[in-house]
């Protein structure tokens, strides 16, 4: 798994890769989804091909971090996360 | 004053431009200076030449273009703030 920026990651976006958000609702990142933790930990992945790059975004990046390994085992191979997460990028999670 | 994304901003602080978060301590952007609005107002202006590309950042907008209005008054030709804040950018200010 990869680490980025958040500029890196806003880019991806911008650009329509899968950038997923694993933050409670209501926080948002534009451009992202919205994502669970809980739902992949029960199975519910990304309805995407293995190989699709997936960038991933939390508050602190320890969610963000175990959902890429979730998705790593599930066989995603093309996973990035936001390294320190939000806080560490705007001060405020 | 011209408006700019999160990632030009953050592409901004990345390069070395004069970015500068005014939302109060201890929220911080990544590579951005703390400026109070009400320095701003008291006339404390940064020590730039007035030329610089200066990038301004705050919660949700208002504060940011406030300031850039205090600067553009006092000579500063190339002013930038992030539209509708971080809220806008990452959901949460």
């Amino acid at each position: 798994m990869r680490a980025v920026t958040l500029e890196a990651l806003l880019a991806a976006a911008e650009a329509g890769a899968a950038v997923f958000d694993l933050r409670p609702a209501p926080s948002h990142l534009a451009g992202a989804v919205p994502l669970s933790l809980e739902a992949l930990q029960r199975g519910a992945l990304p309805d995407l091909p293995p190989e699709t790059p997936v960038y991933l975004v939390c508050a602190r990046g320890q969610v963000s971090e175990l959902a890429g390994l979730y998705l790593e085992a599930a066989g995603f191979t093309n996973v990035h996360h936001l390294v320190g997460g939000l806080r560490a990028w705007v001060g405020r999670d």
